[in-house]
């Protein structure tokens, strides 16, 4: 959500100007849905116009998005599954495993680091970080809690680009600064708080009251 | 995050078709900085300018997206913030408070009904379901889970229309069709799959790995 005006994509020297941020946003729900297709009803081919079905898009939007990025299917015969999942996989770089690092061990940062659907779709937290003598230490699943303030050392060299921000709102810019010091390229960021990041450096928000107040405005009075 | 196709807006009869949803997107997060300058800088005027160099997007797409409902400043004078926050908040109907149902008490459902960001903002999570009996009369702050399978005869007559959804996948459709039974009209959906609701539901998915994976497509190769 809000992606575009974070990318700062007009920075961006070698993204391809061609393709707009909104079709590279819906590419990875058609990577969820077809992995989902595939996985659990077994199916090896589908059409634009199931997949719109399931995802309640049109096929046209479908067909449009995917044309950016060549043929992926035939008239009449449709789409390879297991094809334009590797296809997609490789147009959103997720044909590696992609490290993160996770700052925040409150409520949400155990629920995020205790979540498994990361690595199966390219992603593992490989580290914890939080700030609060009481966590520092504390174990969640695999990961040890680490002190915030060996941010910089415990991430030097690691090769980590991607950092998911759960910290209050009063932390969240100089934690993303830090990050970002520290090499991040890509932050998650679900404090309730807009930050201020380099050209080049990708954020994207989660707040579930901007998406709630999102759909007030669709509900009709009683 | 993927709200529009989601939002069954051509089926809304009464929404007003001049304003893009992209731009309905944007009012939370400039209500949500506005609000911000408000309290912490305490300050009680503003410029798009200003606010733009906060949340990182243009003057003009500012000026742009408040100009659909109605002149809120002056040139030269700017904004004042009171004022503005209190046109969106009528705007977005937020100028009462939103209860709210959330189902799923594991790791992100404890997260969510401990959340403090909800009230402030007009949403209260009011009930909390899981099918867990181990989770079932469990107590979060004031909360006690409620047994899912009590879902329509809890909601019943209570004037719930939103929900939030913290379940597995496997589970999301069935529950979200139970809500949408039992009066729900607004659905922030955490499961990572796509639900199928009827016209006049509205939709917002919140996935982490989605939003990574938008993300990494802008990431370069070392």
């Amino acid at each position: 959500m809000f992606v575009k005006s974070c990318t700062n994509r007009s920075q961006e020297p070698t993204v391809d100007h061609e393709i707009p941020d909104i079709v590279i946003g819906r590419l990875p729900v058609y990577l969820r849905e077809l992995s989902r297709m595939e996985r659990e009803a077994g199916k090896t081919t589908t059409s634009s116009h199931e997949l719109a079905e399931r995802l309640g898009i049109s096929s046209a939007q479908i067909r449009k998005d995917l044309s950016h990025f060549g043929e992926f299917g035939k008239q009449g015969t449709g789409y390879h599954i297991n094809y334009l999942i590797e296809r997609l996989s490789e147009i959103l770089r997720l044909t590696r495993e992609w490290p993160v690092a996770l700052v925040g061990a409150g409520f949400l940062g155990h629920a995020l680091a205790s979540y498994r659907g990361f690595q199966r779709r390219g992603f593992a937290i490989t580290c914890v970080f939080d700030s609060d003598p009481a966590k520092i230490g504390e174990h969640i699943g695999e990961l040890v809690v680490q002190d915030v303030a060996d941010l910089e050392t415990a991430l030097g060299g690691q090769g980590i680009e991607i950092a998911i921000l759960a910290v209050p709102a009063d932390a969240a810019q100089v934690t993303a600064e830090r990050l970002v010091q520290a090499g991040i390229k890509a932050i998650l960021n679900y404090a309730p708080v807009s930050l201020t990041v380099p050209p080049g450096v990708h954020v994207s928000h989660s707040d579930p009251v901007v998406q709630l107040q999102q759909m007030t405005y669709y509900l009709l009075p009683e």
